[in-house]
């Protein structure tokens, strides 16, 4: 049996060797008792629920009716009918699979009720041979499957403000959501129009009635697209683009068009709103950048984060999601004293590309003042940049792809604030 | 651009080359049609949804209303209240992840409502310290997660008759689904109670109102099994065993208790009701399988299936599951002749141990009568047999454990049929 003063400290705060769980005999005994009067316990605990049959089968499962506040928060702009977003509740999740009913929305009007037998995909312009497509056309043609994540341009844009906001960390950055998404590869569809030679970008448009529209490159659109008809094994969801949706992976939710209508094959971006006045970043020179699709590595602790306390000092499981755009997740970083040390977290398998990664590190609390901060590190060997870096970089008007490393304040009494450091 | 009479054939039956489909220029040209009058196309099909701002956000989401018929379809005794099934509707779902609400069930009296504030496990018999949690203690505990397979052990039993059942893939092959669960190790916590000399057998009860029980052994315990909190990122779904369910990979669905209340350290199994009376397989010498725990590799080709129709002569994709209780798999084989000759399909990326895995294959079908089968292969060189040599091996009375190959006829007209074939 392992004593928590004998766990080999790694780093600085507390931060144990991440295998250490896996470590026969290690005894949290925390938050237990043990049973003495072991009939006692057993009879006592029969619980009405045990007593009469319980509920039938359902055709369609719900979520505990006690798990009611795991939902997603919603803020819509009541200017504009079906205009905001709704978060995915990052902090009350585990694992790395967004359950469907969770996943993140950005609408620009509303989500649109399609009939999806009279919904239709049409593929023109710089091509020889401009085609429409059905849903059950469609549904002839072969398929693939990724577990990738979605990310809006704007997520975690709270961390520009001057003062660290106080909230959730679902509600801070949670309009990221990882699903298994299968549809049909763009590449496919593009050879059979058969591209002419002008073509280099695809105006991406969807059916909702902001008719949502973006630019996308013609290279992105050959390489990994898809054109996604299943979410996690069921038909996408209305809010996430029943009965099509364009998935490009890694890149800024905005591009990922819902409701997908039209793939029109030009030989420039169309310039439209959502990628001039919106989804652009205004940079300390005065010029904007444009056209910045990849969503960089990022990290954030979700378990301890805000709105949670630590219960007592022990050992602790630090728990959290990372992700980039360009590729694997290499190596998770954690830090327990604001980033003067840092120790290297274990990576659920499988480690997939542009997809969400769970990171878990054990730590030894003993009631001290703290400050934990993760950073991420992909394949291409970006480092997620601390705050001030990554200020310093692009101006704080920049409002999209806010990125950087995220610390929580911890007291004395466990409790959990978002501070800036570093 | 490629023709589909060039199209190399890889076995009989119009079998194509797995990679078919990544090979450039490959037309289908099936139900779709060409966009001769574009303005009219895309003017016309400006539908009513983009006429009008649309829906607005919800706090979870549900699916389309028009997707009502891809529901579980249940089966309950109605002499027991709560006793029955329901089955995932594989015919209709793609990729691998079952999402919460399509998660097969199998319940003996019904799905209890449980207060988690007042759920309680207790360890205890054969440890030096009997211990109970409540859920906020587990809650402080290290997790791990994992892709993996649940499959009811008397899953596809309809099998055993007969004559082939005419039902939908679903409701033949439903009792099987496949989720993230995030949970604690169950050796951790075993360590915690420190077990004693005689600990060879975990007893495993769930609160539901059969106080259902089965005896695992002690080595399996040890290994991968899981203490679930987390399906698919959220909290358990009651149907699924909310709050706590005991995750054993690979083994029959039963072993997977839920509502998981009480693990009893023991010297020998328990001998009850579900691993005597049910849950074990008489044998052709009149003798009977019992602990017969392991789920073997399986397949199951899901596109086409009964209840579907091929729309014509051209390329389709076929498209299955297949999984193993002892590992990866390996390799799938499918036949479009019968099992006179078989080729190798692709296999979606990642292949994990013990998880769905989706296999696809391309087929050009030029109107033939035609039997369509798929064969899974498992790291362990094990081969899923044909019914023959299942029946012959095991007799026709085992109800339970029924993995052969399933053969799909095919009409010249495309219909579907299931037929029993070597």
């Amino acid at each position: 049996m392992t004593k928590h003063s004998d766990l080999k400290k790694v780093a600085g705060g507390g931060l144990l060797d991440r295998r250490t769980f896996v470590k026969k005999g290690l005894v949290f005994s925390v938050a237990v008792f043990n049973a003495e009067s072991l009939n006692a316990t057993t009879e006592s605990s029969r619980s009405t629920w045990m007593e009469m049959p319980g509920e039938s089968f359902s055709n369609y499962g719900q979520p505990s009716e006690h798990e009611r506040e795991v939902i997603r928060w919603t803020m819509a702009n009541s200017m504009a009918a079906g205009n905001g977003v709704s978060w995915t509740p990052l902090h009350k999740m585990e694992g790395t699979i967004t359950p469907n009913g969770l996943h993140f929305e950005r609408h620009h009007n509303g989500v649109p009720k399609i009939d999806p037998k009279k919904h239709q995909l049409l593929i023109h312009g710089a091509v020889n041979h401009p085609l429409v497509f059905d849903m059950e056309a469609l549904l002839r043609y072969p398929m693939t499957s990724r577990l990738t994540f979605i990310e809006c341009g704007g997520n975690s844009n709270a961390g520009w403000r001057d003062k660290p906001i106080q909230t959730v960390a679902g509600y801070f950055h949670g309009m990221a959501s990882c699903s298994e998404w299968t549809g049909i590869p763009l590449s496919l569809l593009l050879n059979e129009a058969q591209l002419k030679g002008p073509a280099k970008w695809i105006i991406a448009e969807g059916a909702d009635a902001s008719m949502m529209n973006i630019s996308l490159p013609l290279e992105k659109a050959m390489d990994d697209c898809l054109l996604a008809i299943y979410q996690n094994g069921e038909r996408i969801r209305p809010e996430n683009g029943y009965p099509l949706r364009l998935i490009v992976p890694g890149w800024e939710g905005v591009v990922n068009i819902k409701w997908l209508r039209r793939l029109h094959l030009t030989n420039r971006p169309s310039m439209t709103r959502n990628e001039t006045a919106k989804y652009t970043e205004l940079l300390p020179s005065g010029k904007a950048r444009q056209f910045s699709f990849v969503m960089e590595a990022k990290s954030i602790i979700t378990h301890p984060s805000y709105g949670q306390k630590l219960d007592g000092s022990g050992v602790y499981q630090i728990s959290g999601l990372a992700w980039s755009g360009r590729g694997k997740i290499i190596k998770v970083e954690v830090s327990a004293d604001g980033g003067d040390t840092w120790a290297e977290a274990e990576l659920q398998e499988p480690v997939l590309s542009k997809c969400f990664t769970r990171f878990r590190m054990p730590w030894s609390w003993e009631g001290q003042a703290a400050i934990l901060k993760s950073r991420a590190i992909d394949e291409t060997g970006y480092i997620q940049p601390e705050r001030q870096t990554l200020i310093t970089e692009r101006g704080k008007h920049g409002y999209f792809h806010y990125n950087a490393i995220v610390s929580w304040g911890v007291s004395e009494q466990g409790e959990m604030a978002h501070v800036y450091h570093g």
